[in-house]
């Protein structure tokens, strides 16, 4: 099937693939009347009177927005916050599909980083939660920083922390599998973007240890202090304790994880060869892998984990976004912890019963239906604890 | 029916009244393929190359946001954004129900003008269309006009304009029925905020010649330059021609038109007999009109209008917004001019055939089915002809 011929044609056909629908009914002067004026100013009312009542009578506790600059979107790169639109309102959909949750898209007509925290700020009251969509880094870093400082509801960039619980999801059931330990499982990570900083802190967080990033110009070093940006320069503290150098070539050899969040065949087969037996390798550069499953499983690997759905083990984001805001909504989160993240993470891990883990099986298929509610269920109970 | 407690009942219900649903179908891997990645890269980059293609793959062309700062509510004045959500929401599902267009309510964590300006502003590219809706004068007509000259989408504040296009509808018909002129007939408007400055800006516009305007300290007039804001001041070219001054009661004197956008019990039956014979009435002061139309026709009205659904001729902007943006969606107008308002005026006057006006009967009722199809076809192909 030619998914982009089919593509455009149902964009074009619906204009679109998403309608704002009524629950009310609005077929008499009664109807009206509750629906709207008079009635509606009782619910204006007793929102006035306590504003915790926005949650009881509006949609803010089942709506969020999904908001884009349009800076990194997919494969494209900056293609503008218009251009986006279809992405996010994609991104939309799953999020009702899969979680049940109401999402508005928000294209935005900016992408300077103070306008960008400006407007989200500004109309938040109307959501329960922001979902922060394809902004680069490292500018993502400051706005996702920023709003989740100033904000207090859920603010969660999907491509930072998104990605990187379902990374950690697949790493928790792979280091089962192989007969590791998340706190010498040694590590590379090649891509220090929005995902790859974001994974390399949460790896941190739930106890890796032996972590290493590189970006286009190899390994993420004290050596290349001057010329790193503060992003860059931060995750180094937590990242090459034995301060190697070098490309991805000297990044890879004795790891037994690789993670990829960067681009299509970067990783070859000798270099998987020089990785440590048996390695893990996650090669989500998407529609094209680091490196192809065949080859990575021929080379030695172990457990091969792509983006793409017509492999196995499909790593894949939308696995964790809703239920981490239908969690979020159902607890009335002002935020999203490091430890509703590690929740989530461990909720969609156990998804997969220990005797049904199989080197093929390490992630939950993303049309499973017990995954948003796992992860809700998790995410809303780890919230309670707080 | 205590409107108020079912409306309570319904919003706590439901958590509002709307939610947004798929048009996509998401249930196989191909499905997913489509609506989302890999497919969904095509209509991005289909807008990226040509930005008109928005319009076509995306939810642009039928979908609005209403927006507002809270600051004027119903009569409940400045409650706030949150607290408006209730209302804002009401509105989004009435565009749905009456005009087919997918509305999106904003409430704004903001009620500064420049910052309502450039949120609304960044947020622009999601919507085809902005209504602006209870926002308190005179930000209000900054932030309508900046807006309208600032974005290329149709930008409409329906307190102002919504009304102003409904009563210009229900005048036209009162003369028809009345044997009057709209170049003769003397107008007195009570209230001098968002709606009845735009009126007497809409009805000057359709050729209504001999206007006066009072606010809570009575009629606008030179003698009052030094304490009047810039709006009223500006009204002045357009209104009071013989510089009368005093209070409503030597403002209605002699007119044949009384139009109330003020507050209950304001205009007096003694205050009706002194204006011309068979004046008419349209006292829209709501939930209670500011003379009650039984009062109104005693002490000598032809016809009498109020906002209200239990009374003869409702003067309801429902009859309007949802037409306007329908019609100027259709038609991917740039802006809703004073031509386009003009034409949706008549044509909501002339749904009522001339055979079927009577004095209960100069202005179709909201429910009936061919007023949004009727304004958005003149709307349209004013547009058109622009």
């Amino acid at each position: 099937m030619d998914y982009y011929k089919e593509s455009l044609k149902l964009h074009e056909e619906n204009r679109g693939k998403m309608e704002m629908v009524s629950k009310a009914p609005l077929k008499t002067r009664d109807d009206l009347s509750i629906a709207y004026t008079p009635g509606v100013a009782q619910p204006c009312l007793e929102i006035r009177d306590n504003p915790e009542n926005v949650w009881k009578y509006t949609p803010k506790s089942h709506m969020i927005a999904v908001v884009s600059d349009g800076s990194a979107v997919l494969g494209l790169g900056n293609i503008g916050g218009p251009a986006s639109y279809p992405v996010m309102e994609g991104k939309a959909i799953l999020f009702k599909q899969f979680g049940g949750v109401d999402a508005v898209p928000i294209c935005l007509d900016t992408q300077d980083t103070e306008e960008i925290i400006r407007t989200v700020k500004a109309i938040a009251p109307t959501f329960g939660g922001i979902n922060l969509e394809d902004i680069s880094a490292p500018r993502c870093f400051e706005i996702d920083k920023r709003l989740r400082e100033e904000l207090d509801i859920p603010v969660f960039h999907d491509d930072q922390h998104g990605t990187a619980v379902v990374v950690s999801a697949a790493l928790i059931n792979a280091c089962k599998l192989t007969g590791r330990r998340l706190n010498t499982v040694k590590t590379v990570i090649n891509g220090a973007g929005a995902a790859g900083i974001a994974v390399a802190r949460m790896l941190h967080a739930i106890g890796v240890r032996d972590i290493v990033i590189c970006d286009s110009k190899g390994l993420i070093s004290r050596s290349r202090l001057s010329e790193l940006d503060k992003e860059k320069r931060s995750i180094l503290e937590i990242t090459n304790q034995s301060d190697i150098s070098g490309g991805l070539t000297e990044a890879v050899r004795g790891r037994d994880l690789f993670i990829g969040v960067s681009g299509p065949r970067l990783l070859t087969p000798d270099m998987v060869k020089t990785m440590a037996q048996e390695p893990v390798i996650f090669a989500m550069s998407n529609p094209e892998p680091e490196i192809m499953p065949d080859l990575a499983l021929a080379a030695g690997a172990s457990v091969v984990g792509t983006g793409r759905s017509d492999f196995p083990n499909q790593i894949n984001n939308v696995l964790v976004f809703p239920g981490i805001f239908k969690g979020a909504l159902a607890a009335r989160a002002k935020a999203i912890t490091e430890e509703m993240k590690a929740a989530a993470a461990y909720a969609l891990a156990e998804i997969v019963e220990p005797h049904e883990l199989r080197a093929d099986y390490i992630i939950p298929d993303v049309f499973n239906p017990k995954v948003a509610e796992a992860i809700a269920d998790a995410v809303a109970k780890e919230y309670g604890r707080s």
